[in-house]
């Protein structure tokens, strides 16, 4: 099948004629360049990413000697589709052009330029000129037909008897040169020799460049981190899965619809760490759930006192029921006690005392953890091994993981590892645990990673975040880094949410809600507002799940249960809080106020957030709105109405005042309802 | 011959081993990722430019996953040799690293990137932090001894025995647990491990990157425009090659070395261009040389009133004699009469009516030229006709091609020609007088013009030369587009010029020669601040030579030949003023003055220049200079000779005042002189 969807100019495919850059034939080489295409991630070896239904933006440097009529255009299709579809390219000024393609399906798109000199709207420009200053010439038009009886010549079907028709129509037998010029200049005319043009001197851009597809929650995703240990309902016994599934329906009330549980499987005994990061556990105490693997079995095996596989299995589909998906812990090292330190001796290293080596930060040593050898001489077992783990938990109806500190294993192992389970199952997602340096992280989430957490959780000043989320929203990240935003998890509470008090926990979870179409926060400990820390100056939890059970009093007065399942349900209500793209801040006369907007991408749907990010005072300002940008008139008032409170204000021009009480409510969501008249003339807010 | 200078690394060239980029051995693929290397022209497909003795400073984002210590080196040769030079890459931070190498030879040169992750110096960063806190192991000395021992495996020579030594000390039989780790951190120890390193796991970046060598000139010119017919030694007759010899001392004493001639062909008769551009010359007018060809020849015959062959050949070597090269005109068009249009008709477009296509930019019509039709079915034949033009006059003696329009012909055509020549003759230098679109500009330079015109003549504001020549010297253009400044040219008399006065054409002077290695005059227009427009608010020059033969009044007192000689001198004494990336903007707190140092690259050589902008008025202001950057100590007085005026000033601190009178001078020329203290105590300047 042949397509040429949204185009003006052909038929024919372009796939069907072959790139002129660089041939050798008859015809002389192209005259024209295209480069400085965006996006093309490091010259096109990684795709940028996108989920279904949403567009690409392509632009490019295109240009060519002398003053000829250029024309261009963007060729896109899904990758294993035969044919392209074109969209023709708009210029922008300065050689630069652009259009854009929306993905319609999950499945790799690709897509590329093309552009061509046209004599005939070269022609047709230039006849324009003389007419207008009544110097046309009989022999401007003869050229004029001459071109259009080629473009016969390169037809098919009834455009040749209608391009033979204009070619008469332009020769000059005994007719008004006037009429003839306006003949020539018709517009039907113009619209079919562009559909016939001549495409064969033009270019093709040398490199197909690749689009990966995902399904929605790669984009939008809202997430509870819980420790299925603690999830008992009486304090004092180690929770299960099915205490887990007890749990759900409070978690999906909260509007949560990924559900991520730390590792799962036995605990090492060997060096096992007591509450507190003690460096030996007393008797009787249970661990981090990342010292991977005792006699019980490794990553393949499920914690005893948890419950067993038909359990999980059954975790999962309780989950799903609820539009909740189960998110697992990929964590690749393992305890002493993993059966792979005996039946795999060479996936560690080991010392020269015949001792295996131990994860160190040296002088720091954690001896409860054996990194695993990605250089060993057998590192084609290991990986095959530990793609089995993932398969095996597929197997158990994992769609989604998050990956312990992928930053400390090789690039290529996780770019392996993620595009054979993408070939297996395009729907797996995964996050990227990486809190480090940002090539590091950008390197990662080019290679395949869905999302990734981020430096948020240390972004706090109106100048930080304005700063580090206009890079992600809007440079070259924002086309493969899927930032997924946490206020807290397990290893961070942050001096913010220590010295803040329960504001602080509003703001950040309004902000993160807000900022980020992906964000997740480590619960309960979240939602009751815990800011004990191990030691002053540092991010530890006191009594930190990690090391021990906790038992959350999750029906306290306190609770942010319902601020975060309104903040949840906005979200899902408006599409443009589900994207990230879209990211634009407004000035407010007070650096303790942040402003910014989001709107999706047909226009119909803006929302404004203001935040207070003082936990401690009230501050009111002068927030200065882009009404153009946000299609706002300056001559009539609109409504914005607070999707957290339900008030409704009406504002009029690019100034208005806000005022945010911390204590009350440290933000505004506002959804903007322009004014619009209908043919009634009856006012109303759309 | 295996050369590594430079470095500390290593006898063995990298270039004898493998890259290890997606190697699918026994080895697991490389950890490290280089990437973002610069500068790196749209992915390597154009080379940088440089002139043997510049350098070339490379840098890129090299990492890898995890904590290891990552060590780079920065590969360059000449690029017919067998073997690469090495230079270690020194970090940056954020994971970007750069290094600089010379070039040495006028030849092209490669360059590429390595690294690779180094257990040795890893284990020896632990082992320093356990030491600090008193915790090695005797097995972490182990583990040292036996990474030496590996060394010592893949060295050869007298390093096999250094290094068991070595590994031998490390082995803790019966010793002290201190000195040991003394020795194990040994410098010595170090460097010998760093060049015995195992550079097999590391990565070789993909691309060998170019770098064009030209000879000095292509760097640093100096520009002189003549009309030899214009230069008989008495009004009313036309000039020759003879009387082109009789100005050549004159021209050397004011100190150009180029001497740029309009196309001395014979001029086409058929719709000949009159005075000041009518429609139709009257007979006896001159016409202009750029309608190329007649009876007697085309673009390889000289026009008979200028002489013959020979005389052009005498004039070449006077120039030679005084070091001018005499730069020739290259424009591929023709005259109605130009021989090709009857040998070659399918090289011009013809018309239904069986005319010629003369060139046209409707409704403007140009009867006199005749374009060639580059995609004509005989566009080889064309090619090469237009090459063999440059060959015929390379074999007079020529070196140096100012190439009219060549936006106006294919870039393929011109990427072809340029590298024809230089494979026979890499001495030849090509300037393009593209007056167009930045990134047409751009891309003639990147395909191999030496030279470039510039806006340079229509940038007279602080903000938009500030803006300008930043882009120039800072941006990626730095690295291929060499600017040569016009502030006049036959078609060019701007504005300013017009009416500013002689102040105006000082100003523009001094700007042109310190703002730019190369740069040109339209001569004796200049020199003479000849300012009258043919009319109000055009840029053409009234009675303009390019349709007329002008006698000039070159001994007139008013001329600049003294000043222009006084700046061209400076410009060859001060080595700082022959280069373009070194150019930085200093602060003035009056928007009339600009001020800029370029610096020697070796920093002996300091020229620090202000200029008046204003032609009417005298202005003063504030100066502040960034002492650090200059070398220039704060406590210390410094001294700034103005080499214009021989005036010397003791200046001290960042915040100098200066004042400029446009009637006296528009500019000061600073040589920045330290202060320095020699062993005897004497003070002196440097």
């Amino acid at each position: 099948m042949v397509r040429a969807r949204g185009t003006e100019f052909g038929k024919k495919a372009a796939a069907e004629r072959g790139s002129s850059q660089g041939r050798e034939g008859r015809e002389a080489p192209s005259r024209v360049v295209i480069e400085g295409v965006s996006p093309e991630l490091d010259g096109g070896r990684f795709p940028v990413k996108r989920t279904v239904g949403e567009s690409v933006a392509v632009s490019g440097d295109i240009h060519a000697d002398g003053h000829d009529e250029l024309v261009a255009v963007l060729l896109h299709r899904v990758d294993s589709d035969r044919d392209w579809s074109e969209t023709p390219l708009q210029p922008l000024g300065n050689d630069r052009w652009r259009a854009s393609f929306r993905v319609e399906r999950q499945a790799p798109h690709v897509y590329t330029l093309e552009a061509w000199l046209d004599p005939f709207l070269t022609w047709r420009r230039g006849l324009l000129r003389k007419s207008e200053v009544g110097r046309v010439e009989r022999v401007d038009l003869l050229v004029g037909a001459e071109l259009v009886e080629e473009a016969a010549g390169r037809a098919g079907g009834p455009a040749v008897r209608a391009l033979r028709s204009w070619a008469k129509a332009l020769r000059p037998v005994r007719a008004e040169l006037a009429a003839q010029v306006g003949r020539a200049l018709d517009e039907e005319l113009r619209a079919l020799m562009l559909r016939h043009a001549d495409r064969g001197a033009g270019v093709r851009y040398a490199k197909e460049l690749r689009v990966e597809v995902d399904r929605e929650r790669a984009r939008f995703s809202t997430w509870y981190e819980m420790f299925p240990r603690s999830a008992a309902s009486e304090a004092g016994r180690h929770g299960t899965f099915r205490d887990c599934e007890s749990r759900l329906d409070e978690i999906a009330e909260m509007g949560f619809d990924v559900l991520y549980l730390p590792p799962i499987h036995p605990i090492g005994d060997a060096h096992r760490k007591g509450r507190n990061n003690n460096p030996l556990a007393e008797a009787g105490e249970v661990g981090s759930p990342w010292a991977i693997g005792a006699a019980e079995g490794g990553h393949t095996a499920i914690h005893p006192q948890l419950g067993s596989v038909a359990d999980f299995q059954r975790l999962v589909k309780a989950a799903q029921r609820r539009g909740i998906e189960i998110a697992l812990d990929f964590a690749a090292q393992c305890s002493p006690d993993h059966p792979w330190v005996k039946q795999h001796p060479l996936w560690f290293r080991s010392r020269p005392d015949g001792t295996v080596q131990y994860a160190e930060n040296p002088p720091k040593k954690y001896e409860d953890i054996y990194p695993l050898n990605f250089e060993s001489p057998e590192w084609r077992g290991l990986w095959e091994a530990l793609l089995e783990v993932v398969r095996f938990w597929i197997g158990q109806g994992v769609r989604v993981f998050r990956v312990d500190n992928p930053h400390t294993k090789p690039y290529r192992f996780w770019e392996w590892l993620i595009a054979e389970v993408r070939r297996e199952h395009a729907d797996v997602l995964f996050l990227a645990e990486a809190f480090t340096r940002p090539r590091v992280m950008y390197q990662l989430a080019k290679l395949g990673f869905t999302q990734s957490y981020t430096y948020f959780a240390w972004r706090n000043t109106k100048a930080e975040l304005t700063e580090y989320f206009t890079e992600l929203s809007r440079g070259e990240a924002s086309e493969y880094f899927r930032a997924n935003l946490w206020p807290n998890t397990p290893d961070i509470l942050t001096e913010y949410l220590q010295f803040g008090g329960r504001p602080a926990f509003m703001t950040r979870l309004a902000l993160a809600a807000t900022l980020g179409a992906s964000y997740g926060i480590y619960g309960p400990a979240f939602e009751l507002s815990e800011n004990r820390p191990r030691s002053a100056g540092g991010e530890e939890y006191l009594d930190s799940e990690k090391y021990e059970i906790r038992f959350w009093d999750r029906d306290n007065a306190d609770s942010l249960r319902p601020f975060i399942a309104r903040v949840n349900r906005i979200r899902r209500e408006n599409p443009a809080l589900q994207q990230d793209r879209n990211l634009h801040f407004h000035a407010v006369d007070n650096e303790q106020l942040i402003a910014y907007s989001k709107s999706s991408e047909d226009g119909t749907n803006t929302i404004l957030t203001v935040v207070n990010l003082d936990p401690h005072h009230a501050h009111s300002g002068w927030m200065e709105l882009p009404l153009a940008e946000l299609s706002l008139s300056a001559q009539q008032p609109y409504q914005v109405h607070d999707l957290l409170t339900d008030a409704r204000f009406l504002w009029s021009g690019p100034r208005n005042y806000v005022h945010l009480d911390p204590r009350e409510a440290p933000a505004h969501i506002f959804r903007l309802r322009r004014k619009v008249r209908t043919e009634r003339d009856f006012d109303y807010f759309l």
